[in-house]
């Protein structure tokens, strides 16, 4: 059975375990096994030893034991995704691992930099920028472009975008089932 | 000679290639050759080929080229690091190199996290919740957990903090050079 490492915020959540469940018992449902970073029960062995070190190298080892992933990419305190899941989309990619994504929020990263901050359109070079004179990416994608393209090539489709109600923004799981459904496609087709 | 990958969110800048060009120069003073994202010119073949796609490949390919990275993770449109530079954070420990990284903001993640939104404790948990009801992690780290260890793990280093006057903290380049510095003791160590 393969064997999917589920990325993303809801670790952060007060009820982060039941979303975990919930997102196993759909893999399970699809023919994969889920694995979440809550799974593991980090306990110190010594009082000297950090927690954050212990829960980085058991998240390191889950990804690294994972076929693939599924990294939820809703935008987490700001406009874009929780670093810590980008940060394993990187991790994914780079090990060469199929990532799957989705996001909760579908207007794209530029249309959502927009609603944030006042930016200007710099006519001589054709393109936006924020206050500090930065480029805003304008190519239409979720987030970075490093982001979206990551998933577009090492999984082979688009980070899945729905559009959740306010109140369901941290928990739906309407793309995560998309994305369970693109990876059930994508691992019956011969390589 | 090693070659460095230089990840950061300064090609946003209007004088971004003025600052790749300082990056690489710093880089030659400490015996690496410095790979800058927009070394590569960007030229679509077809009116169909998608510009964002082809910087993804030129981006992943110098990064797989790259013998190690240093990546900027200066705070950039909210709380956290650029999300393109952490995704590369996670590439280059995904491939098993070195990562070396610096911020131009010295306070830790939970303090900037403070100052951004209102927090309540959870005493039950001992525990900082954002609004949303997610955990605010308080390690005392520069950035997520995982983006932390990475570079502790993977540089061997902590990542090197430096507050930048206001006006330079999108182009200082102190905590850069530190890290060339902390590159040149690791690479003449014995592995």
């Amino acid at each position: 059975m393969l064997t999917v490492y589920l990325a993303g915020p809801e670790v952060f959540l007060p009820d982060a375990i039941e979303v975990g469940e919930r997102k196993k018992r759909l893999c399970s449902a699809y023919g994969f096994e889920g694995i979440f970073p809550l799974d593991n029960e980090i306990v110190p062995k010594a009082s000297s030893e950090r927690i954050d070190r212990l829960i980085y190298r058991a998240n390191e080892a889950m990804i690294r034991r994972a076929h693939f992933g599924i990294c939820n990419l809703t935008p987490f305190r700001g406009v874009s995704a929780d670093p810590g899941t980008v940060f394993e989309v990187g991790m994914l990619a780079g090990l060469g691992k199929r990532v799957f994504a989705y996001t909760n929020v579908a207007p794209d990263y530029f249309d959502r930099t927009k609603r944030t901050e006042a930016l200007a359109f710099d006519s001589g070079q054709k393109l936006w920028r924020d206050t500090h004179g930065m480029t805003v990416e304008d190519f239409g994608n979720a987030d970075n472009l490093m982001i979206d393209w990551a998933v577009a090539e090492r999984g082979g489709y688009p980070i899945v975008r729905h559009d959740a109600r306010p109140m369901e923004i941290d928990r739906d799981l309407t793309g995560f089932e998309r994305c369970l459904r693109l990876a059930a496609e994508a691992f019956a087709r011969p390589a």
